[in-house]
């Protein structure tokens, strides 16, 4: 055992607030999106990946990664969004072993009509309350975070 | 309703990869913890606070408030955290109709062999991770979103 480095006073002010962030932030996001479209923040950010991709659909892999999420956890989502006709999932095409992820038409509505709410959300939450620069600085501390946290850089988020 | 205001690429670059460190890295706080001391990150954060306050004991309305939890959720963790003998609840000696936490020896047991875990945890997830400007600039973003989320400042992370 190495002795302990306990943290600063500027590093615990920080770290306070910060974890106070992590603590409420979900919840809020969670919250609109339950109340408004009965969605998680976490089944949101599947489907509007999926709306990004080409034919709306990815390799059940794929959309892991871009969701920062395990496949088995991943899996138990997409299981249920399937029950609500908003995901099918099929055998991928040039791999049969492999799966596919595809947004479905209802899917595809559901996303964009949750979109300006969610975004509203995220600006009155997050991004209006920050100045450009701090904006600049955000995407800075985040990647430095995320490089511990994926050190590998297999999410897309700090891949991209 | 007015028109959408989406994110600027600026905003989505730093919203997406701040989304991805939402999503990680309360796991990445919650497994060290489990699998070293069997608590959450939240039940080690009430039992850090009560180590902190005066007798070790603090009344649960403002227990609540320094952990940035509803009195709900938080009567929840501190019934489970009685049933482990590390907090007790007793009636406020000023005003009986409220309710007291208080630490247990045990509990600062707890948190004296928790702590030292959890803080390398934080250094290797985050704050080592940062330049001390990035320090400062994390907790005034930090600021600016619990101005968002607790515009009332009601919350101990945005009041101190």
């Amino acid at each position: 055992m190495t002795e302990t480095r306990w943290l600063t006073s500027d590093e615990r002010e920080a770290w306070v607030r910060f974890a106070a962030v992590l603590e409420l932030l979900p919840g809020v996001l969670d919250s609109q999106l339950q109340r408004d479209e009965r969605l998680t923040h976490f089944d949101y950010f599947v489907l509007a990946m999926l709306s990004e991709a080409p034919d709306r659909t990815l390799r059940m892999t794929a959309l892991a990664t871009r969701t920062n999420a395990t496949l088995p956890r991943l899996s138990r989502v997409v299981t249920r969004l399937e029950e609500q006709r908003l995901v099918a999932r099929s055998p991928s095409a040039d791999d049969r072993r492999a799966t596919d992820a595809s947004l479905t038409d209802a899917g595809w509505r559901k996303v964009v009509h949750a979109a300006p709410g969610h975004v509203a959300n995220v600006r009155d939450s997050v991004i209006d309350a920050l100045t450009p620069a701090q904006v600049v600085q955000l995407r800075s501390i985040s990647d430095a975070v995320l490089g511990r946290l994926d050190p590998d850089g297999k999410l897309f988020a700090s891949g991209s």
